[in-house]
């Protein structure tokens, strides 16, 4: 009896040690292969010089769409194909124009009017400004804002170590703004971008009007811009005048990009691989997320290379429109769902294309202790750090719908509050190498998945 | 006896998780004053703006030393003074030139002589160019190098994800392809970069001569520059002109830049924190080793500002010569040897002022599993990579003379041979947060190595 329990726990022992080994050598092969012939870099070079930013509706969109496709078709996939879907279609429409007339002088603000948001139909509009520092300021002195531009000056908290805990503390404002200056009969909103990069870059990104408020301009001014409008009005009044042509058009019809390779044993269950396609439109949609879609498509590229036969489906997704609308992600779930399709596993990139980290992950705990076990044969690869907690807004439908485990690659965020949304998030300000090692530790993770299940 | 092992164990636990709270909450506070006051990146910006490349023996260096001592005793040293110690005095004195004549036509490639390197005299020296691809390919051809110019195209390693692994893998072909071609009868050397980086940016860096040698020129050319003269070669002969006025001078004065914080309860026990003020002089030094020195200084500021007061000896020394010498770190070690102190501890950042990932630390196992214990202190704050092995060529000097164990900060690798000895080493290629976050690891790290040795 302990004889042969020996006998037994030594071949399982050295069957899973040859495992290892065998998967250590394959993700070795991955990433060889990507770090010497990656074509992400050149992909991504492609979307962001080729087409360049692309909000959802967009002429660059139907750029992107078929440039998608058609490098799906180029690198092998089994089926590649478009996806319809209706998705928002806000335009901007020209320039955004801040002027402040202060006590110490007028400034030209640089000023990005906030995605989904109606302008003045490029009239001036001119009002006094009332600055908060947070929304109960504003409601402890409401009875000012009347005929009033709210700025929204809460600065993003430098101390938080990950910067998107600093973003999700302070993107309320961007997203909330407008609603509650108008709540308080305010004409527009002026919000301090969301970010602690140095310089005056300003940020988009969306904002929403609740259905009964009154529309007004909302609109992001660079950091610099704000601590002075801060400065002066503590000597003073200070009146703006501002213009935006921005306005939202009716849905338009945008696609999903989808390429999979069918899986030889189990072809109705699917591991979903993705970022989404469309972006804001002041940079070239380089870090976001250009870099989770060209990352996707390395993934692709890489297991074609390798003759890597997937047991799973694998697809890759590059998604329709997530910065204002969350279209593409919905859209994708609600056709899975009605084909009867299965969703074991879903991957998204999109927190930039920088030197990987960790990965996180939502998936309940037997599921997550699977996960935490190949934490060794990736971290020598860079993402280290195995986390509880994540996915991304492209594939929370699939984790809504099916129950699916939801991963998200987590890069380092220290930059990315740089670029995000920001004139900054082109193509030279992602790195080859970066880029590429995110997409190996993708690759590494999705065969994992693959080759044992969640 | 159980019951008081008990009670004396409670006592003990209770007393370490106070301990523990008691430094997470200082390392916050740390933290928070870097991430929200530190004034390391405005350092950086005075020291290459105001200053810029700095090799040993320059102009620039006097500035840098001037520059040093002042910000110590801005910041409110308790000591701040000069050490000197003799430095090589190499200079480039002028523009480097290489101009490629091949079948496909001439093309003037991008230069720069390797430092410690003869040039020319500012006269041509035209040549037929003999390509190799290793030493041991040299070895074989030797009879083909007399009269040539041999060039080492010799690539950087993609597929090393530590990219200071293809460093070390490459860098023999630096510092020895002058003496490999001088000695086989070569006229000069031409070296492919040591880099992966995109792009066609030359980097240079030291090289040296055997005694016996005859001194030939030894170049550096940026990688596009160099798989163009592979093509061009595989099709006909190459004859490069080139034209250096590099020489080295006699050895000149130098100052190592310390500042010290004296300890209240062991001034004779010293911890030593420090990075290389001397740098290449294509770019500034900003991260190569700009980053380090201001880093170190940032330690020095944040613990006046929290009114730490050290129980060790702590010193921040800007090193005199790390680049083509390390004479800085021989003589620190050398006058600390002859005054009979006694170093516990050396922390170097010498590894570029990209997002902290990790410290390497070279010292005995019970010494080792001490820091390691410390690692979930210092993780939150982005170094959770603590690792065997570690320190820098300026402190090095300290662990032969003392056997003090010897730390390193290991920031993200990726892109250091992008901007290393090259002209992109500029303050625009640091991000502010990074920089800091190194500040706060290291600056944690000393702490707990003064409140409870090593």
């Amino acid at each position: 009896m302990r004889k042969s329990f020996f006998v037994l726990s030594f071949l399982l022992t050295s069957g899973l040690l040859m495992a290892q080994k065998e998967d250590s050598v394959f993700i070795r092969a991955i990433s060889d292969d990507i770090l010497n012939n990656g074509k992400a870099y050149e992909y991504l070079r492609q979307l962001t010089k080729q087409v360049g930013g692309r909000v959802s509706g967009s002429p660059n969109m139907v750029k992107a769409e078929n440039w998608g496709l058609k490098t799906m078709q180029d690198i092998g996939a089994d089926k590649a194909w478009l996806q319809e879907c209706m998705v928002p279609h806000w335009v901007r429409a020209g320039k955004d124009v801040v002027k402040a007339m202060a006590r110490g002088g007028s400034r030209d603000l640089d000023a990005l009017a906030l995605g989904n948001s109606e302008g003045t139909g490029g009239k001036y509009l001119t009002a006094p400004v009332m600055m908060v520092g947070s929304f109960e300021e504003l409601e402890k002195r409401k009875e000012e804002a009347k005929g009033k531009i709210v700025f929204f000056n809460y600065k993003f908290r430098n101390e938080l170590v990950q910067t998107f805990q600093a973003y999700s503390d302070a993107v309320k404002y961007r997203g909330g703004a407008a609603n509650a200056g108008s709540k308080n009969g305010a004409v527009g909103v002026l919000v301090r971008s969301m970010t602690h990069a140095v310089g005056n870059n300003p940020h988009t990104g969306a904002m929403r009007y609740d259905s009964a408020i009154q529309k007004i301009p909302a609109i992001a001014i660079g950091i610099e811009d704000a601590d002075w409008m801060s400065q002066e009005i503590s000597k003073g009044t200070i009146t703006v005048s501002l213009s935006s042509n921005a306005h939202m058009l009716p849905d338009t019809i945008g696609h999903n990009v989808i390429a999979e390779l069918t899986g030889s044993e189990f072809p109705n269950e699917v591991i979903t691989i993705g970022g989404h396609l469309d972006s804001w439109d002041p940079g070239e949609g380089a870090h976001d997320d250009g870099a989770g879609c060209v990352q996707s498509l390395e993934i692709l590229r890489v297991f074609r290379a390798l003759g890597y036969k997937p047991k799973h489906t694998i697809r890759i997704v590059l998604f329709a429109n997530e910065e204002n609308g969350g279209r593409g992600g919905d859209k994708y779930a609600e056709v899975a769902q009605a084909k009867g399709e299965k969703h074991i596993f879903a991957l998204e990139s999109d927190a930039g294309g920088f030197t990987p980290r960790g990965f996180g992950l939502t998936a309940p705990d037997d599921m997550f202790a699977k996960f935490m076990s190949w934490q060794p044969l990736i971290a020598p690869y860079g993402a280290s750090d195995f986390r509880k907690g994540g996915g991304g807004s492209d594939i929370s439908p699939l984790g809504k719908t099916f129950a699916t485990p939801l991963a998200g690659l987590s890069p380092d965020s220290q930059r990315y509050f740089d670029i995000h949304h920001a004139r900054s998030d082109v193509f030279e300000n992602v790195n080859k190498r970066e880029l590429l090692l995110g997409a190996v530790n993708m690759a590494a993770l999705v065969y994992l998945v693959d080759k044992y299940g969640m």
